[in-house]
């Protein structure tokens, strides 16, 4: 109990078969229990729709939508600031802005009006149209501030979206049954390291979920998987991420079928310190009954060269039946 | 104790009552000690005023001020500035200023100093008007590069109050004192995650704290709550966090009169990992003996549709008479 | 040991006397023996010279610089850098730029030259004074972007310098020898935040040093101290950092002129979690034998007014004759 | 097995031979079998290549790239772009843009359409052109934006090049085998800290790596080695690294021909954290064979001064041979 207090302080939550028997993440036993249903999506967000209390989070909204929509909310804002300015500089008159071009109608006028607020809003400032009352001088100081500080946001937005961790590490397409020790078998899957160092003292975590009849209607269940190996401190080839069907594994003596009729689930959870970015990282990911792959094992993903190694990232998902090259 | 001071070191500071019965949090027992005072406003701040030694820290005070406050404050820099300078380049002579117009009242040619003013701190420089002269051009050059400066802290200062964490948990409005497991009372309250996958590995932490007479005056106690769950490394849904009131607990036997009598306050820290932001997050909320609610228990908070679960914020406090639907 | 292993691996450094007897933070026994030499000055900075092998690390340099020094630092590359531009347009010839006057003395071009070159650095440009021939719009072009990049280089420095986390924890000016519980002594200090509640989670760490003969020459010792308390989850009020001069304590037996005669020195860690920051912030001290009161009790510093509690800062170094108010 | 899950835990992934005797940081035993070849580059990184599957992670190259290939690369797109959008006002047509000299040649008016377009860019400016019919204004206000953001880009690239942690510990050229206490020997290394505080709890970490015959075909061995001092809290001064060889060392009994023919190399790690930067620093290096230097110990790096001790950083390699000043 201590000890497995004492994990969770980690802010890493990382449990183990001998701590906690049965744990749900927090999730319940009640959830997703629509037989089919996945818990966490190939993207690794969670399967779950949040409805009311609308949310007012621009910053994360603005980090996270889409680059086209971001692009095309910023063409819209740039416009729309700018024709209200336009309006303003209109209304005031084009007397009070020198270098109008005489004799224009007043859709060119207010066009002339545009071309200098968006000129002052960029801090531009050709001059070719300049200011000259009381007035209009005031809205284009205001105007020029408005300016500097917005695209000073926009911008600052467009790096905050640039400098986000990239997702590095790749997952195998599927997780395989595989033999594995002292006629044991095994569930495997790996990852690799896109880059070079910039992952290193990575966690991994499964957790087996699946839906069981208990009295009378369908529970969820989850159930830590142990794992051979869960931490590496290292990361510059690929690693293959091992769970020893033993008698302690709740798929001991699960038939191919059982994977199936169960809707089990792996939960994936790698976690890792990103050195260019300086900072922790989370990757979910999961794999259905209908991602597993029966009876091969993974190829070698690097070979040897003269003076160094070398690392196929395009075999991540490679397998080879078992029995050949054993 | 190697266990506490073991866990007192993760910057937690997550005690349990196995290890330390009574634990004051770093307040003291003599804090707060007038009957009905919260130590914990509803904002999550504490309860108490500084005197003396006023703190220099313009960054801090910058980034926590009210937004109209913050813009106002910049308003008025902004004015402020541009007016020493106008009136420097007045001093100067609006000879020195190439586009003056003749035939000016002296406040007339500080108006026009004064938008030159601004047009160079804000690098728009139309150039309509512009300096000729050595003194002017030395001024506008230590005007433009003090403008840049000024300008890009303040979009940093705008900045960084927008992509601070916004707050993404909602707490039921009450604390409820319902029915568990056999037979046992238990405490609670849950909270939700407003957004999709920005927090993980949450911890929470509930301190009681109580006024009692202790020899002859009032002494506040703390107790720290035993929880059914104290950590959840996954946050999609609702997580209802329940204190049962067994024998170890300290408001074991406790009626409903001894709630109020001892004016009971919950001290409530919740802390997780905010991945939008990659930092740690920590929550402060507090019940008081006023806010909690009776024989009551939560509603079911989320439904499942076919493919996927539905989470209905709006119903984070919603209660149902123990007894109902039981 | 595996316990003092585990507690190192936190980054924090923690050890208690259970652990190791001796130990020296790493700084060796052969440190600083000159009698009356303090290891740490006032402001929490190491005792220690760099020779040799001169450090390039601009940032870092220009982060920590005083403000006065960063700020003609930055007016001086200002200039020469414009100058330079100058003196390239100069070069090219006067006749390359529109709107030179002219009839001027070399000096007289140059300083035009050097006027454009401010105008075009900082994105200004009036106009008054624009390039007209390939030479001059290529360097111009050239100049345009370099201003770019090193106006927002400086700002970013500036903001970089603004936006670091200020010290906002205040220490009692004298560390004090003060009766305890059952006769025994102890020596305290204490710790006040100047603010609300930016920091939480703090531990505290003390390590007396002090000269003694080893073998002929003298030795320096290292020795932490057990504290009655090392860590508060909240800091909203004061905390006095207690040490018991128990038999277990290097000091039991201590007469007031041991400290002085072994050049004592108490060496302060207190680590935290900075909220407005959010990073992990740690804050050096140390207590000369010369800044130690004897036998007094530090006073109160705050104060229970009707619904809530005020905190004098300015009573944080207030001690009390120990008999007093007793 | 608790206790190096719980050291696993802290993202460190320290092991001490106590737990697990053999140990591959996830490297494998297959990995850079070729003799000779070495795992990890002078430089910190990785002796592998990565092969196929492109990685597109613009921001890591562009703050990893060399200072040289960053600033061309800029220099290049600032033309490229420019170039275009001339090309766009040059098919507008010259007459849409105000103050273009006639009488130019094609080329001579495609030029004055660079020059404004750059101008534009820059938002600086001038004026002596400018757009005047609604096409040329619309592409110039895309030219202003595009403008701002890009330029914001790229200094925002600049400043996180230029503000990334510098290496700022150096060690010594090579490890030493030198005689420890009791008739043991020992390898040795050490580390200083080129400024003054930023560096505080640092944890070094070193594994023996080496070629042996494993069943007929050659296996990487990796070996984790304890260290006399893993961690220091304090870094002010220098720190010299211990291993001692005792029969638990898998170096036991080698003689100094058994590290050429196995190929031995030394893989460290050192972790601190940083304060200037506030975030938490791995540095990894390693020694071959080939590195190390045989019965010498390391000279004294500091000297005490009157007040104070002095560090000569350039004598962090320094060694006199054993025997000498014995």
């Amino acid at each position: 109990m201590k000890f497995s207090n004492l994990r969770q302080r980690f802010g890493r939550g990382i449990e183990t078969t001998a701590e906690r028997e049965e744990e749900d993440l927090g999730l319940g036993n009640k959830i997703a229990r629509k037989p089919g249903t996945r818990l966490i999506n190939p993207d690794g967000t969670f399967n779950v729709i949040r409805r009311g209390r609308s949310v007012f989070a621009p910053y994360q909204n603005l980090v996270e939508m889409s680059w086209p929509r971001f692009i095309i909310l910023n063409l819209l804002a740039y416009t729309a600031c700018n024709l209200l300015f336009a309006l303003g500089f209109y209304l005031i008159g084009t007397d009070h802005l020198n270098g109008v071009r005489g004799g224009l109608t007043n859709w060119g006028k207010f066009l002339e009006c545009f071309y200098f607020s968006i000129q002052t809003f960029t801090t531009v400032g050709y001059g070719a149209i300049a200011p000259i009352s009381a007035a209009s001088n005031t809205l284009a100081a205001l105007l020029a501030l408005l300016g500097w500080v917005s695209l000073a946001l926009v911008t600052g937005l467009f790096f905050a979206r640039f400098s986000r961790p990239t997702r590095m590490v790749i997952f195998s397409e599927r997780a395989i049954y595989a033999p594995y020790r002292n006629g044991l078998p095994s569930l495997q899957f790996r990852i690799a390291n896109k880059r070079d160092t910039n992952l290193i003292n990575l966690t991994a975590r499964v957790v087996l979920t699946w839906l069981e009849d208990g009295d009378g209607d369908l529970k969820r269940h989850f159930h830590p998987l142990s794992l051979e190996r869960d931490f590496v401190s290292l990361f510059p080839l690929n690693w293959t991420i091992v769970h020893p069907i033993d008698p302690a594994s709740p798929m001991h003596g699960w038939t191919k079928a059982d994977y199936c009729q169960r809707f089990s689930e792996l939960l994936v959870t790698i976690e890792g310190y990103d050195r260019t970015f300086a900072q922790q990282i989370t990757i979910h990911k999961s794999y259905t009954y209908g991602e597993m792959e029966w009876n091969v094992r993974f190829g070698p993903m690097y070979h040897e060269r003269e003076a160094t190694t070398e690392l196929y990232l395009s075999r991540i998902s490679a397998t080879v039946a078992v029995g050949e090259e054993e």
